[in-house]
């Protein structure tokens, strides 16, 4: 559905700028300011990779935290979200995986919990199109091992 | 069409995490580690909201970066992203308006530029079957006021 603007109009605007391309920094005017670099140089520096992971984990665990919240249940949520470049048939694309873990309630509550905050996240929805975002309920997180692309 | 991994291995791996919900931080273990709040409290910190907004500025900024190049054209191209917060049937929605200014080429070879960097940008992608996300090419940024939600 097209955006409503009469119907839900903005409550909170923001912008979020890069001038000069992966080799120099994103930024907020007057907040958040981060050096960036190309993924797969040994370089310092954030990527739109972890950006849109930051994007996914901060948003989903906000909105459990809330279904908490009304639940009058302890906050235990937490959110981490994998997330993978590969080559596709033009340009790459990302693979996301966003693990859920709750560990304060049973895993019935827990899956309820899941499927309600994928619905009502804001991020989750700008990505429910696409086949490369995956949100999933763990008891533990999966290790992280780098990639050698060497 | 669902992810193939075998023919699309991936190239690189990162994670991000939330543990402690909005008004915590999100961190990239032993990378970008950063303070959020709420976008309607009057605390420091980045939000959800930011962090998408830079995911797509800097993504579609480096794939129009790698445009240039391959052109040998210099780069001039630059992207700010407006990320608005709004009410939605059900919890919140964002409205994405990419603006990308691309001074050093004429009308014509930036259109042609944008269209071409939207689908191969991986950020653009995963958005891409979002009707609350816009790109589009601009003369000049669109002036950025705040919303006073009081």
């Amino acid at each position: 559905m097209a955006i409503d603007r009469e119907k839900f109009p903005p409550l909170y605007r923001t912008v979020a700028n890069n001038d000069d391309g992966l080799e120099s920094h994103s930024y907020v005017p007057g907040g958040l300011d981060v050096l960036t670099s190309h993924p797969l140089e040994d370089a310092p520096g954030a990527n739109p990779e972890q950006f849109i992971g930051l994007a996914l984990s901060t948003c989903l665990n906000a909105t459990l935290e809330a279904i908490e919240k009304k639940r009058a249940l302890t906050h235990t949520s937490q959110v981490h979200t994998i997330v993978e470049m590969a080559r596709d048939r033009r340009g790459f694309q990302f693979y996301l995986t966003a693990e859920v873990k709750i560990p304060g309630v049973d895993l019935e509550t827990a899956t309820a919990m899941v499927d309600l905050a994928e619905r009502r996240c804001p991020v989750a929805k700008l990505l429910s199109g696409s086949d490369n975002v995956q949100v999933k309920l763990v008891q533990e997180f999966t290790p992280i091992t780098t990639i050698d692309a060497g």
